[in-house]
């Protein structure tokens, strides 16, 4: 069986690494061929949009999933067309746009932050009047690890925030002053079944994360389950869906989702008896859903731009490495460590180890 | 980084997705354009014999390696002039040729049990009278799986042993009264570090693995280890080897070696802290070697023939499934799956019902 994957980036290359064991091939279509799934599985070369691509991919594959949110709209319901696509497009289509994501958590008693759309210079005042300071500026579609965001801290910065972003349509949001970021993890089956992980307790540097710790038993996981669920029974949903969490003292407001495996769950691999790859293609092949369950305290640290040298990264105790075979670029995601532990100091003390030798050799 | 690999089975597969994490990408040489280890890597179509094939191989290859050991040997000579060839080319010439095997063990004080070659009828009779009965008739080349051997009860059963296997070079190896069957992987990098796994103790049926367990702290294990140890410094070997062994009361004798990943430890996946297919890739890489430490209660079933129903082997509590992507023949082994448990009678409650399902649906 084969299944097609749009995006041939590392979330791809582990959905391969993940699928592989249950006998299933990948076919990634990405437009270049240094894509590092294709390492791991056939490589379809073309656009995400050509129409004779998403046919051949549609030809061969049992069901198509992708590996990235912004997946041209008009492509997965082309493609929806010809074969079974899994997260469904309409999921996209709400991701895709911060604004109908917020309204669609909103409509569906998910608390967020409050926000307004900007669309005029007269807006953005008005939004900052409405929001007070600082509030954050999001360009609306395609921002992703901090992009297409801007801090305005007073009335002052309003001009260069709309000189920076204006071009766009935004969304202006208030800022939580949370005390932790967390996600919430879990996988939804066509008949309705769900699997949720523990909460990942997330830091993030300039925007994008760095560190994923497995936070079992938390006082927040009915909580944010909750949320978690309501948004993936509202969307039908089917496949690995990840809500990103603002905790401000016991409350939870929904920063944003993602309708694909995340950054912040990559220590399921070795931390959980079913990684979120292998879950979210047993969950777009309705197949039973693994077990969340822990199998150890687990945390993660990401790798940007060159890793350090592999017999460091190995010799790091409890280190289980996760290198992408993408070429180093300063800032770009390259790899991962998770860490393994038997209690919470050795696990902190093995992922500061990490991050010391981590800051030393990659941006 | 490329390994090469010669042959493109479900060892190749499981070596690719265990080197992948590492940023390994895998070439491999197999004259099937079926191998399922092509579905996670790259196929070099071609006899493993041909030295096209080969010099294209070492010409893209940081260092070549093999996932079964009847690896023509002036195939591998050829390759180690060229390439890095791990484990030793004479590692494969002892292991090749059981006799030479069961004299190298003897010569390193390895115990074995009793053995003569055999290469006329007269030499078969002789032996039956040193050996006693029942004693085991072998092909000295070419066997696995229990093939190529011949059992003989009595006497009577000599002619038809010699018109059985008589066309080739033969052992005669005395029957152990073996109270269990282990065997014991570990590996050795270039500079003589090593790492040895827990015993697995095998089950076999028809001269075929069926059953593998993970032994933690067993009272052999210093015995096996020591044994382990001697054959990979004398054969100064590189990579994961394993030594079969029948434990006869708390004696242990050498039944067999493999210079390679071998199906008893394919539980290391998920019960141990490094696999041994990324532990092979560490060893041949000359990487610091990983963890060998137990991580659950491990335990596996292969899968030959035709797999159970996906969903039945994946509602199975505990399990891991792992399928090859191979086409199901009868009696090939086309998958395998590892239950792990917090008990030692949970995981044999686990195993049964795995057993069960396997023995319903497969041959």
């Amino acid at each position: 069986m084969t299944i097609g994957v749009l995006g041939g980036g590392q979330l791809g290359r582990m959905l391969a690494l993940g699928g592989a064991p249950l006998g299933q091939r990948f076919l990634f279509v990405d437009p270049s061929r240094e894509s590092c799934a294709a390492h791991v599985g056939e490589l379809l070369l073309g656009p995400y949009d050509d129409e004779k691509t998403l046919t051949e991919l549609a030809r061969r594959s049992q069901v198509v999933t992708f590996e990235f949110e912004n997946v041209d709209l008009g492509a997965a319901r082309y493609l929806s067309e010809l074969v079974p696509v899994f997260p469904p497009p309409r999921a996209l289509a709400v991701s895709q746009d911060r604004f109908a994501e917020k309204s669609f958590f909103r409509e569906h008693g998910i608390p967020t932050p409050p926000y307004h759309a900007v669309n005029s210079r007269a807006e953005l005042d008005a939004a900052g009047e409405a929001l007070g300071f600082p509030f954050v500026l999001k360009t609306r579609r395609f921002g992703y690890d901090g992009k297409g965001q801007f801090v305005v801290r007073a009335a002052s910065d309003l001009p260069t925030a709309w000189d920076t972003l204006g071009a766009f349509p935004l969304l202006a949001e208030g800022f939580v002053p949370f005390t932790r970021e967390v996600s919430v993890v879990g996988a939804r089956r066509p008949g309705g079944e769900t699997a949720v992980y523990p909460l990942f307790e997330n830091t993030h540097q300039g925007g994008v994360l760095r560190r994923s710790v497995l936070r079992p038993n938390d006082p927040m996981q009915a909580a944010a389950e909750a949320l978690l669920r309501r948004a993936m029974e509202e969307l039908d949903y089917v496949g690995v869906l990840t809500l990103e969490l603002f905790d401000r003292g016991g409350e939870l407001f929904a920063n944003e989702m993602a309708p694909r495996v995340h950054n912040s769950g990559h220590l399921t691999i070795e931390g959980c008896e079913a990684s979120q790859f292998e879950m979210h293609v047993r969950a777009i092949l309705d197949l039973p859903l693994g077990s969340t369950l822990p199998r150890a305290k687990a945390g993660m640290l990401n790798i940007l731009g060159a890793p350090p040298p592999l017999p460091a990264l190995l010799a790091l105790p409890g280190s289980h490495v996760h290198l992408y075979g993408k070429s180093a670029v300063p800032g770009r995601k390259c790899g991962h460590v998770t860490f393994l532990a038997d209690t919470d100091a050795e696990l902190q003390a093995r992922l500061d180890a990490g991050a010391a030798l981590i800051a030393s050799s990659s941006v």
